[in-house]
This record gives C-alpha cells, sequence and structure tokens, in this order.
C-alpha cells in the first residue's frame, strides 16, 4: 500500500527545487482520518546517511495528509523510510543534498562560550529584533516586514505562534491555532482591558490544530531562511485572553510536540520556550523543563534554546539552555551587566529586550535612537548581544515591536554601522578587557591567542575631548575615530608607544585599534 | 597661674561676636612650649549648661597656644573650666549662648532613616559638590569658590585636608599640614606622574603639625557655615606623593586626633574618612576602623560619618557609619542602585560620585550636563541624595572638582531647580515606589503616614507621548508636567478617578500629583 503524496525539497525552502545541505526535505503522505488524527496517530521519519541518522516525528496537517520532515547537514545519498500508527507499512525512498547556495551556512550554534557561529564555522553576530505576531498580521503587512527586514541590519527576529492580547493588539489574527472559536474583543482598549483575563466566549478544542495557522507561520520561518535571518520563536506567552496560556499538561504536551515536530527542520529556527515566562502564572517551573525535555527529545537538530524574563531570569545554569535570553532589570539597568551575567552563566548573553525606540507609555517602549543605540555599542563592547524593538504611536496603530510593517526610528542605520564593525573583528567574538589605559575598558578577540592585535574602546555617554593611550609592546596599531551616531570613521594614523589621540568631547565615540 | 588669653565665639564663626546655639566658643591659653607641644602635652575642656555637658579635647595651634572648643547644643548658661597637662591649674569661665540666627538649624543628624534633618527639625535635602582641594588653592580662588557656592544650589561640599597629588593637580598648596619639605614635582604631567608613588625630597616630620595649615582650612569650614554649607571632611585619601597616605599608626593616630579635636566644634562638619579607601594600599580594615573609633571617641557631636570607595564598598553597615557615601560601580551604573543599597545598609545613601559633568579624559569625569542632571533626578527620587562635580579641560587647568573656582556646567542651575521640587517635597525625604500605573514608579514620602498625598514621577531618558493615572480612592490631584532641564512646570489641571496627561514625547521629563 503506497501512502506517498510526495517527497522533496519543501516548496519555499529555497531558490530552486534542488534540495541542499540544511535545507528541508519532506515527506508528505496520506493516513487515517477516523477519530481524532492530532492525537490517534503518529507518523516518523529515519534519514540515513554514511555520516548521519536522523530520526524525526512528523505531524498531522489536515485533509488526510502526514507529514515528516528532515534537515540533512551533510552532502550526498540519503535514504528515508516514513512510517508509523496513521498508515500501513512504510513509504521509503532516496533523495540527494547538493552543496549549499550562498548564503546558507546551517543552522547556529554556541561557539567559544559566549558567542555564535553557524554550522559551517562562519561567526554569527547576532543582532535581532522583536516582532512578536508580525505573522498573524494581514499578509500584505506580512510582505513589508519582510522588505523591511530584507533592507535593515537584523539577522534574527522573535515572534510568537500565539496571538497576541495586549495595548496596541486588540484586532484579530488572520488565523487561531485551534479549532474553535475565540472571545469577543471589541470595546477593548488600553484603558479597560487586562490580560490572562477570562473572557467569555472562548470555545476551543485544544485536541485539534488549526493547520493553516502553523502552514502560514513556517511559510514566514522559510521566508526569513531565504533572507538570512534567524526565527526565534516565541512558543509561549502571557498577553492572552483565549486561554492559551492556561491549557492543561497534556494539552500544552500535544501543543509542544506539534511545534517542535513541525518547525525543527528549519535551519534558523531558536527555541524561545516564552516571553516573559514569570508572568504565566498558571506555569511552574516543572512546567518549563517538562518542555524543554520535549524540544530536546523531538528536536533532532539540537537548536538554541532559552527562555525570557520579565523581572526574574529563569536558571539559564540550566543544561538545555543554550545562551541567556535577557529582558532589563530595571528601565535602565541591563547592557550594563552582560559582563557579570556572562560570568555567571557561562553562555552567550543575548539582551532581547534593552527597551526599545519608540514613544509609548510604556518605559520600556520610549526611549531614544541614541540610547538604544548606545546600549547596542555598550552591550557588544562587553560580549553580548543586543537586541531592537521599536514602538512609535502611529496613526494606523502599526507597531513594529508586534505588527511589523515599515521601521521608522533612527537606530536602524546605525546598528547596521555597528554589525559592519562587529564583523569586522577578528576572531570568534568580544569581550570586556577591564581596566584598560586608566577609564574605562575595551572590546578585545575573545580568548587570549593573539593578545594585543585588537581594541575596540566605546565611550558611550563620556565626552573626553582626548585620550592617552600606551602600549610597551612596540606593537604599531592603525587608530580609527569612530562616531558611532553619525556613523563615520576618521582614520587618525599609525600609532605605537605612548601617545594621545584628540577626540571631539562628544557623546557615543569609540576608537579601534588594530595592530598592523 | 592664669593662662587664659581669650575666651568667646570663635571669631569668623556668626555675624557679630554673640554666640549662639550651635556656634563655636573657643577658650585660648598659653602653655608649655618645651618638647614637642603636639605630642608632650593635652589640654581638655568641660563646658556644662543644665541640660548638657560637654567634654571636649584641645589641640596646640602654634605660638604657645593651646585651645579647647565647644559647640552649645543649648541656649542659656554654660560654665567652663579648661585644663591639662599643658597647664597648671585651669582656666575657668561662664558665657551665655544666644538663639541661632536664621539660617542656622544646627548640625545635619540622620532622620528618618535615610534621609537628614537639621537638629533643630528641618529637613535637610543633600544635594553635594566637590572641590577635593579647594582650600590649598590661592586665597583669591578661594573666594571665587565661595561666592560660587554663595550663588549655587548645592548644600554640601566634599573637600581634603591633605593636598592632592593627581592630573591637573602639580602646582603646590599654598601649606603643607607638616614642618618640613616637600618633594620636587616640577616636570611631572598627566603622562609621567603616578600617585602613591616614592618621590625624592619629602623631609617630613610627623611629630609636628603646620597650625597654619589647619587655621587656613577651618576658616574656610566656617565660611562655609556662614553660607549654609555642609562641610564633608575628607581626612585621608590616596592622591599622595609626599608620604601623608602612609604614615605609621602612631602618626596616622596622632592626626586623627588633631583634625577631629581641631575641627569637630564646627556645626557644618560631616566626616569622611577617606576618598577611595580602598585605593590607600597601606590601610587595613583595622586601621579604618581605629580611625573611626577615634572620631567616635573625641567628637563630642557626634557629627555624621562615612568613608569613601572607589571600586569596592566599605561595609556600611558597621555602627559607626551613619549614610553610605557612595561612587559610581561602573561608568553607568550607580544612581539606578540607590534602593539596593538602602535595602542593604538602612541608611542615607548619599551618592557622592556619579561621574561629573566636563570633557576631560576619565570616564569619570566626562559626562554631559544632561546625563549629570538625568542621575540626579533619578537618584533623588528613588530617595537618595545626587553629589555634583565639574571636570572640563580649560586654559587655567582650573577645574572646579578639584580647585573650585566658577561654574562652568549647564546642570547646577537644574540642580537648583531640582532642589526646590525636593524641598517643596511632604513629609521628611522620598522613597521610590513601584510597581506604579504599570511602568517605572514614583517617588512618594518617606512612610506610610500619609499615603497617597503626593507622587513624584520622573521618566528620564523615555520619552512618553503619554501618561495614564487611575485612582480609586476619590482623591483629586492637582498635576504638573514638570520638564526638568528646560525648567518649566506647566499645570495640567485637577483631576480624579481615571486620566490621561499628554506629554511632549520628550526626555528628562517628570509629573507631580499633589493630592488637593
Amino acid at each position: 500500500m503506497n501512502h506517498l503524496i510526495s517527497a522533496g525539497a519543501l516548496a519555499g525552502t529555497g531558490s530552486s527545487a534542488v534540495l541542499e545541505r540544511w535545507g528541508v526535505f519532506e515527506v508528505a503522505v496520506a493516513g487515517k482520518t477516523d477519530g481524532n488524527p492530532f492525537t490517534d496517530y503518529n507518523v516518523r521519519g529515519v534519514f540515513k546517511h554514511k555520516n548521519e541518522t536522523v530520526e524525526a516525528e512528523g505531524f498531522y496537517d489536515g485533509g488526510g495528509v502526514y507529514r515528516v520532515r528532515c534537515m540533512p547537514s551533510f552532502e550526498g545519498e540519503y535514504s528515508y523510510r516514513v512510517f508509523g500508527s496513521c498508515m500501513e507499512g512504510a513509504a521509503e525512498g532516496a533523495f540527494t543534498v547538493a552543496a549549499p547556495t550562498p548564503g546558507n551556512h546551517g543552522p547556529v550554534r554556541v561557539a567559544n562560550t559566549y558567542h555564535f557561529a553557524y554550522e559551517d564555522g562562519t561567526p554569527h553576530v547576532s543582532l535581532g529584533t522583536t516582532c512578536y505576531v508580525w505573522t498573524h498580521q494581514s499578509q500584505e503587512l506580512q510582505e513589508k516586514t519582510l522588505e523591511s527586514l530584507k533592507n535593515g541590519p537584523f539577522n534574527k527576529i522573535r515572534f510568537c505562534v500565539f496571538p497576541k492580547h495586549y495595548v496596541h493588539n486588540f484586532h484579530e489574527p488572520i488565523t487561531y491555532p485551534y479549532e474553535g472559536t475565540p472571545c469577543d474583543r471589541s470595546g477593548l482598549t488600553a484603558d479597560n482591558f487586562s490580560y490572562q483575563a477570562q473572557y467569555e466566549g472562548n470555545d476551543w478544542d485544544f485536541s485539534r490544530f488549526n493547520p493553516e495557522h502553523f502552514r502560514l507561520i513556517e511559510k514566514r520561518i522559510a521566508d526569513l531562511m531565504e533572507i538570512g535571518v534567524e526565527a526565534d520563536i516565541i512558543v509561549m506567552h502571557p498577553y492572552d485572553c483565549w486561554g492559551f496560556s492556561k491549557m492543561s499538561p497534556d494539552e500544552d504536551d500535544l501543543y509542544w510536540n506539534y511545534v517542535v515536530n513541525r518547525f525543527s527542520a528549519f535551519r534558523n529556527v531558536w527555541w524561545s520556550l516564552a516571553n516573559e515566562y514569570d508572568l504565566m502564572r498558571a506555569k511552574t517551573t516543572a512546567d518549563w523543563e517538562r518542555y524543554a525535555a520535549i524540544i530536546c527529545r523531538q528536536d533532532p537538530y539540537n537548536h538554541l534554546r532559552s527562555i525570557h524574563n520579565c523581572r526574574h531570569f529563569y536558571d539559564h545554569s540550566r543544561p538545555w539552555v543554550t545562551h541567556c535570553s535577557v529582558q532589563r532589570q530595571d528601565i535602565y539597568l541591563t547592557v550594563e551587566m552582560t559582563g557579570d551575567w556572562r560570568e555567571r552563566y557561562r553562555k552567550p548573553v543575548v539582551l532581547d529586550e534593552i527597551c526599545y525606540e519608540g514613544d509609548i507609555e510604556h518605559g520600556w517602549g520610549n526611549i531614544s535612537g541614541q540610547e538604544l543605540v548606545r546600549r547596542f555599542w555598550e552591550s557588544a563592547c562587553k560580549g553580548g548581544y543586543p537586541g531592537h524593538g521599536e514602538t512609535f504611536v502611529r496613526p494606523d496603530d502599526v507597531l513594529w515591536w508586534s505588527h511589523g510593517g515599515e521601521l521608522h526610528g533612527e537606530s536602524p542605520a546605525r546598528i547596521a554601522f555597528l554589525r559592519d564593525i562587529l564583523e569586522q573583528a577578528p576572531g570568534a567574538g568580544l569581550r570586556y578587557e577591564r581596566p584598560f589605559f586608566g577609564g574605562g575598558g575595551a572590546a578585545v578577540p575573545e580568548g587570549i591567542f593573539d593578545a594585543g592585535s585588537y581594541y575596540l574602546y566605546y565611550m558611550g555617554l563620556g565626552r573626553p575631548s582626548l585620550k592617552r593611550f600606551r602600549f610597551d609592546s612596540g606593537a604599531s596599531y592603525r587608530v580609527e575615530v569612530i562616531d558611532t551616531w553619525n556613523m563615520t570613521i576618521e582614520d587618525a594614523g599609525i600609532h605605537s608607544g605612548a601617545f594621545t589621540i584628540p577626540l571631539p568631547a562628544r557623546e557615543y565615540m569609540a576608537i579601534r585599534l588594530v595592530r598592523q
């Protein structure tokens, strides 16, 4: 009995139908439809290459179709076998994996303890942004968001699987994740809403997913993959009025399995267990640990995993946490503590919320472009990875932070400038070295294999009229004065020994020293 | 045998010769001059009023003159008896203490755990500045400093007893504290100097003070007293090339006794054991504790006592520490931690170094007026007491931070504006209450006796375009929108219940709510 519907590179995951290394191979089979296919049946695949065997669980995609996906980590010949209780026997076949196309470097991994690199070894300087529910907006707006990302400096975006109920988020998502009907939110405003409230009218079947909801999201994961943007998927969040944040453990587990089985094969996936997990009062640490176990078991590719706080950090020393995903600890304090968190957790520190550029009511969303860029530099020079967001009050109520669309702020251009500078730095990431020449410190390459090769000195709010240096090594340095806000780099000559660099006594200046 | 030279109000400590409450009464006697009067003899006084007996040790002032001083804490009749090994018998007499003149509120005490008040109960909103060695500059410059202080917003100044050796501090002080000769500092510059170094040519007799040095300082303490400025006396510091930071324990103790015996009777004295005590590598915790014991024993008036750090705080929970004297913990982090330190130490938090307005090379001295004023507001609204300093590169190399003189920055006018607002607040000091109306928090009166009477909401770097409030109490509030940088206060009307205040989406705004 042949159940096979199709087998090949997933449509929309490459510039051609050719399957490339770290692409998505998908097998679709026709399976049982009686009862509840989401809960009553399973489908699995085994994908074999001389160097690896991938065992992956699939998912029911509605209409009698079950799918299993594989992200091949090697070039060359693979065979596959798909089977499970949804079908009789198995679907078998073979496929060939080609070399990756330019821009495809594989999934991002932790490298050098505090940093990231793609699987092919290319360093990944993470500079992310947040558009929480951009995939739940109109297709037209989603296309605009993609266009903005394509032209912008960001190589990671955080967004949610579930829709969002919050200020500026009272219109309905284009799809819901479950079969059923939502509560009525008409008439809700910033003044009278609450999240995690009990609203009347929700009638969901938490045992039956709406495959279209997930299909639309994964289309966008694939789109992001194509433009080199990591998809930092927020699987749970508290901004809820539909009950998605308060399901039973069995319902949660069904959801987690579905999400992980469905999305894992996209190389650009990062797992964020939750946004502001500590606001999800229905969940306990045991719940989070159970979800983490599901990811670890069901994701064959070991994608990056973290969990984002509101006030209190999750214990980032847990072995399943690959990197810290940090929200500010105060309206001000966050990036300044990058070094402390590196020391405490010995993992990459990603500062996903350091307040957003904008002018909305809330303290987390109304800092200036200057201040956001200062935080980016400060954090990056301390060996962390800062994240962007934008929250300007808009006539159309489309705020980048939630809906995507167009960028209006002054920070993205400066973040692009910073990204260039960071990508030009030698080695695999920076760390902060202090004290350094009396006052402040400098970013230097992580590790000590080539000490003294490079210094990036950021002065932030400081406005020195000069800076003295002294090198006893005899080395000569190319000195450049960088205006991080005006995005200029001035050559200040080649110097050695003791020398003084005049500075314009302005804020947001940096000095780069590269050994000649 | 009558040794009495004079007895009466210390010249220069009042607008007239009449001794007022909390003024300085001084008895001068002629005493022995053989041997070393600084070490071989003592002089003591007992001053009696029906409400108090002050026992004070005096000091040798050179030329055969010994002095004993008393700060009377009550009005009315006092008798005195001065005696000691410096003389035969005793000098006795009586004096009358008048009511304090306007502006004289007595010494500053800790009030309400986290705050300060003068002894007559008037709240003291501490807003200090620093001119480390202004009393060691030319008399002309000292007069300029006093004039600046008189016209400025500061009610406390930190300064050193010892001269200072540091960048911008290579010219000689007008006097030295000891008999002897100093090292030669000609030729030293920012490039080739070091402090705590061994310089050639120092030849001091650490057992013989130069009374003129201390006389000139106490003249300035008295001048500060007259204009209502507290004298936060830094008794030790590490910026030394003369050996004053490396004396023996016996020499140190002689010095501490001399300073405390000489200066205690001035009501505006605060004791700062050291600036950046942790940079004084020759001293141990046992040393600091011994000095503190000397102050506690020798100062009959229990003046405020603290010790200022560079990196690591002294243990401010020590019982002799009356308040925390804090330096920043990073180029950025300090004022944001005001609340943490209040909680940890349960004492007033004075933030004496939060970076200075200026443009010198060093990170601690080149922030903008805006940023310094932001730190002032942030700290004050968190229930702390911030301090000012100014370090602009100047053609004459006169920097307020060390030498005094004139103020050139933009912050003092704004600090005056802040001081007015703080002095208008009800109660005895503010504390920070959070969370408050979703995002951020507000300064409210310390204690809970009149909750809801007053809110001062500071938005710092936040630029909200509106702020929502909701009071369920039924109370009405006068709402004012304050631009802390442009120093304007706009009446936004009287409101109750739920209301929204439009804001200009600029940085550095505050809102004041006063219950009607």
